[in-house]
């Protein structure tokens, strides 16, 4: 059965990898996720753009997603063409040539004990 | 009155059940929670599909929820066909023949104190 | 001008109220808020049900909320015609005869520091 | 290419500035964040509107977004035309007169570690 699901744009407008970190790497790491899901069954070609508040967009970073596999990606770990600087606060627009569907999710560490946040990325056909 | 309300798939493109916990269980341990309402009048028929960054989906997961009821469930529970491993990332579609609401919430003790975090699921009919 | 804005029905799935707390209260009482505005120029007349995992659903519960007004109601205030039992699972649907807009929080401090989570109601006129 | 995207109305039923901080400000510094992603060409005039539960509204307060830029505004540092009360429930509407995003984020310092919750607004065209 096709599980096909999702959007081909999506946008989140919070994006903010704290500086320092507390705890074993990589589990408690300060991190910012992009999760991704293609559950349909061609390959997700994604481009990502980040967004910030006083200079040009960054990218397009791009990567594939597999089809019926999901990606946990770490704005920390993205290096082409540049990684995205610390504290500093960005935004994102996924795009991809079939649909998916993206999560945000944030971990900080800064303080002895770790915060989670996440939600939906806003889906925009 | 009919209260029957929501969509028949959803998705949630986080997944991640931490390895480890800090205080009393069941209530401070360590878990992902898949929050369905049934506010209707029929049973809900589910299934679950687990999706992975590097194998095969693993599902379906099978459940029903009565007729106005709530079922808070567990990932770390979920047993058949096969457990959901831990420290792994994945992603999951819910699909029910009537419509129903799914949310998403993780609590996560890892450290000595909890961090939560959730979000409603994405609904696509 | 109308700033009338959002749906006449919302749905929470998920819904738990913490046994116990750390901090100074109200504040830091761990609770759960239903967040509700009426950006309108009509009283809203808002009726909230509560469903169980092993029971029939609760409610309702009616308040109102003025024009041009928010209410942050905590679920743990409600007492009329049943309270919520802590430290069980329940799920929400809200509606209302004039469109609000409906976000849910947690705010638990079982343990010593508060974890937080919030998201939007899943709308579904 | 163009990428506008995102809405022109949204909604945030949530708000509450804590009343106090642990930690270096003011990366942790308690606050409440509206992000903004205005990934168009064309500048973005936002409008935001405070709702409090016995009291007219605030507001406007007038920001601008530029094109292909994010914003992060803390509810804490608006100031005209009056700054928003500490320790007071309130919730907003943002509105643009180009599409724009809106993600609503709170860092909770007021214990010895910080908490976090963050969610979309509520998109409302």
């Amino acid at each position: 059965m096709d599980m096909t699901i999702g959007c081909t744009r999506w946008a989140i407008a919070e994006g903010y990898i704290p500086g320092w970190s507390h705890g074993p790497a990589p589990e408690l790491e300060s991190h910012e996720t992009c999760c991704i899901l293609n559950a349909g069954e061609r390959v997700a070609n994604v481009r990502i753009t980040i967004y910030f508040e006083d200079r040009e967009p960054a990218g397009p970073y791009r990567l594939t997603v597999q089809p019926r596999r999901t990606r946990h990606l770490r704005f920390n770990e993205l290096e082409d063409p540049e990684p995205i600087p610390r504290e500093t606060p960005y935004a994102s627009v996924i795009e991809s040539d079939v649909p998916i569907v993206v999560q945000h999710t944030r971990l900080d560490s800064r303080q002895a004990e770790n915060a989670l946040m996440t939600t939906m990325a806003y889906a925009c056909d």
